[in-house]
Formats: structure tokens, sequence, C-alpha cells
């Protein structure tokens, strides 16, 4: 890893504006990237980074996590081949979370399950006190 | 809150199945949520409910987020206007995040830096070593 991040800037009014990217990774030195399909927008996975797997992530172009049940950097694809190519990617205010739109390889599914997305389950009953989910896919 | 929402299954195939919505809180007792605007799909924040959130945010169709600066419930929009109408939420396969698609209804901003999305600056060098942050909006 060869891109050293700095740290946050105390300055909030910093932080917002343009210049260097000093993500804010958490208390488990983590940040939450939220990964879209370049073809249609779609959100196909949420997922976590570490300061290794972002910098590998800008370093490559090719999305890398770090897993949490396996406590190890976790380059998407490696044995599915379904890697993802990292088309942008974008920050919030406070440079604690990131958005990466992808171009997906291989049989183009984000979930383990076998699905593109794995937001693949509706919670119906907004509205209600019963909220129950069902497949749309 | 009337929504008692019951513990995941530790059966993952389960967890991954339609049925009764489960989220997986997380040790702070919090979801993460991906909030896009139901007019052009546009992801327009990333915020955590915890389960009187989440409770209210589907019993009454009107977002409700837990503030971690704050460490309170926030009703998003309830000072400045901006409520989010919940037009639609997806859970992912593991349901330890939330997608909730909404309405914005006041002046149609979710950062609170009076821009329509917090993810306004794109991470510019990707394939570099040295990634800078410029402003789309």
């Amino acid at each position: 890893m060869t891109i050293d991040f700095k740290s946050p800037a105390s300055d909030k009014k910093l932080l917002e504006q343009d210049g260097p990217f000093t993500p804010k990774f958490d208390e488990k030195g983590l940040i939450t990237t939220v990964v879209t399909d370049t073809n249609d927008g779609q959100i196909v996975m949420l997922a976590y980074m570490n300061a290794e797997a972002l910098a590998l992530t800008i370093e490559t172009g090719i999305a890398h996590y770090y897993s949490r049940s396996r406590q190890e950097l976790w380059k998407k694809g490696e044995t599915s081949g379904n890697l993802q190519e990292v088309v942008s990617m974008h920050t919030d205010c406070d440079q604690d979370a990131v958005i990466i739109e992808v171009k997906m390889t291989g049989d183009g599914v984000a979930c383990h399950t076998g699905r593109k997305s794995c937001f693949y389950r509706k919670v119906d009953g907004i509205g209600s006190s019963n909220p129950t989910l069902i497949s749309e896919e």
C-alpha cells in the first residue's frame, strides 16, 4: 500500500471542501462502501474497506474490501471471477462513507446467493407494524 | 415503538429467505441505511437507525434515524421541513443494511451543506496514488 491517507481535519468546513481525500475510518478502522452497477445504477451491495483495501481499490481500480467475518483483505471476485472494476468513486460530506460505481465482470453477480444484488428483498408493510420480506428477483 | 423485531436466525439460509424482517443491528444497536431519491435513484445520504428509528420509519412511512453525534433519535427534516417519505425499503442478504427510497419534501435537499446529496465530491485519481476530491455540484 503506497497511499498514506492523512488524518481528517478537525475543522468540519475543511472536511467538506475539495482537496485531499482524508477518509474517516471508524473505531475498527473501516469505512462503509456502497457499490452500484454502472450499467443501471442499481445498488448491488454494501461492504467495508480498511485503509489497505481503500488504497488498493484506488491504486488498482479494482474493488477490494475488508471481510469483517473472515477478518482479512478481500479482493472481490478473486475466486469467482466476478471482479469489480471501479468506474467512479464518491465520498460524502464528512468523508466517512464512499460510493463506488463498478463494472461487474464475470457473470455479473454481486451477492453470494447468486443474485445480482444483495438487496433482493423488499420490506413489505411500510405503514404497518408487521414488516415482511418479499423477494423481487 | 410497537414493532418488536425478532432476533436474527442463526441459520444463514433462513436469514436469506422471505419471511419476517429480523434486522441484524451491530454491537452499537445500529443498522446502516442508504437513502435514495425516488425521482432519479440518486444516493443522497447514508445514515444509521437503531431499532426505535427503524420501527418508526416502517410504522409512519417517514424516515427516522439515530444521530451518532447527538446520540438521539433524529426525525430527518423535523426542523428543516425536508421530511423524507418512504416509497420503498429493501434489505440485503444478511439483513444488516437497508436501502430506503424516499420522496424528499421541502426544498429537496438531504445534505446539511445545502446540497441535494451528501456525495457531492468525486474521488479523482482512480488508478493513481494521489486521490483528490472534486465537487460535482
